[in-house]
């Protein structure tokens, strides 16, 4: 069925106000859900949606809840999250850095016991939107074998990396796994192998059959020993600068919460003005294009999903459509 | 040959001065090519040594220059690199960056038309060394294809994440891509294959050959996608921050310099003290080492590597000393 964006937005916040969330945090949390999936990404928009509103059910999340200023060192800052929606917070501390980088050039903030912000990217697009570079991550439950080893101990620790641009924001929203979890459904559910090696089998072997991967559960870090050492080291500031949770504390609990999520904004408009940043961006993607014809730079195709389904609406399957109806 | 580190330092400080360095650039530049050689890194050590002398003859990289600060927003300034030699314009770089964490808790520096760095965990392992979180980047002239791509348009970017810890910092120093050049020339001189896929030989096909990797010039980014992607992001964030050159810029110029550099701090210390933290990141290591006995942290090689060259002296080929020599 084809659903217009506004509806999309209407239907989540109707539910949201009905598990208990204030007015405007409702409103917040429906848009991203909303804008996720009006993006493309389905995985974390509206797929996920029941799964969010069960975790609201279990007390995993708490509605309401607003995050609080624990230490401040003038651009560097630590907020504790308090279980609170992790879009709301993710969003109060995306803003906070802005804030922060807009008095001091650059801002800091660490947000610990946080719940899953869903979709980075979306912050990456918020901080582009009002002109800063924005940078940020956030931990996981451990989900990945490090690089040599065959027992999950790292989480796949999406990294985000935005840049503002005129006509069309660069947002990198990166997890160190080759594929996510979600693809790796998606491509079993499709009866399809991966495009290229995603994880070993039960016999240690290299496979790009999803279900064999999800059945050893040894998904591959991105570059292998690189995207297993950057996971490590991500996780380890994202616990120093929140004071919070590693992965490994967090994958002592009953279920992944309590993460830590670091966001940084740089104001870089004093120092260079938009036409000249554009002009950068640009002749850089037009010298790749040139002779690559085929590449495409981060954040192209959720704005080309973006521009489609604001035109045509979006195309929802019945199947998700009803159980989210059922909330 | 065994040569002991002091005799290493003073070394290259005898040449750097003969070429004109003064005293105190000189003895700054001769300690950091010779710690990356006690570090084992002898590719952006010793190795690299006679062609950074040659970069100097040439007239790319000036001698006595000190980089100049040419904007300033609070915590996030912009210096000017003025093409002197790359070690000493990131030392600034990474001392003033500590100098405005200390004053606003996160200090960034984007540093222009400076010269290659060197070995990027220098300054990583500088800020762990003053118990500063530090995140940097460099970028680089074109040397890699985009994925998808076959020409090479993209930078392989170093990127280094570094946490101070009382028994042993741990500093991340990643390229983009699979591997880097100095490891292919190093496999191919020794006639092995590299362990992993490291790019495309001439026929369009995956290969493990260094040689056939060489020829074609099509390195693999790590990550395949996400390498890609990433190089790109940081290309564009440095040439933004610093308000100097991407990497299409410098793959104009007719040897790659006028590079642009990131050089981000974070004051941790006020907020977790020093037995806290090492508690936190021992937790963690010990936890993945639990379950994947092989794993290593990164970091740890190199530190291995120190305290045996320290003890016993570094192992120098004549074939290197002999080239030194006769600078």
């Amino acid at each position: 069925m084809i659903i217009q964006f506004q509806a999309l937005q209407e239907k989540f916040r109707v539910i949201l106000l009905k598990y208990g969330f204030p007015p405007r945090q409702a409103r917040e949390i429906a848009d991203v859900f909303a804008e996720s999936t009006l993006d493309g990404v389905f995985s974390h928009g509206i797929n996920r949606f029941p799964r969010f509103i069960g975790d609201v059910k279990e007390g995993l999340v708490l509605p309401g809840v607003k995050p609080e200023l624990i230490r401040a060192d003038a651009a560097f800052e630590q907020w504790e999250g308090k279980q609170g929606a992790g879009i709301s917070n993710a969003i109060s501390a995306t803003d906070r850095c802005m804030e922060l980088a807009g008095i001091f050039g650059i801002g800091c903030v660490g947000l610990r016991n946080t719940n899953h912000w869903m979709r980075g990217g979306s912050y990456g697009w918020r901080a582009a939107e009002r002109g800063f570079l924005f940078l940020g991550w956030t931990n996981t439950i451990p989900n990945m074998p490090p690089w040599g080893g065959s027992e999950a101990a790292l989480g796949n620790n999406p990294f985000i990396l935005a840049i503002p641009r005129n006509k069309g924001h660069l947002v990198l929203d990166m997890a160190m796994s080759q594929y996510s979890y979600g693809k790796l459904e998606w491509q079993k559910k499709g009866g399809r192998d991966l495009p290229e090696y995603g994880g070993y089998d039960m016999d240690n072997k290299l496979t790009r059959n999803p279900a064999e991967i999800l059945e050893s559960k040894r998904i591959l870090p991105a570059g292998l020993w690189k995207g297993s050492a950057l996971a490590l080291m991500l996780d380890l500031a994202a616990g120093i600068i929140s004071g919070g949770n590693t992965s490994r504390d967090i994958g002592e609990l009953d279920a992944e919460t309590k993460l830590s999520q670091v966001f940084i904004s740089v104001d870089i408009e004093g120092f260079m003005n938009s036409e000249e940043r554009d002009k950068l961006v640009q002749d850089t993607l037009s010298f790749i294009k040139d002779g690559n014809p085929n590449s495409r730079y981060p954040g192209q195709r959720s704005l080309e999903d973006r521009r489609r389904h604001l035109e045509k609406g979006i195309e929802i399957p019945e199947e998700i459509w009803s159980e989210i109806s059922a909330l």
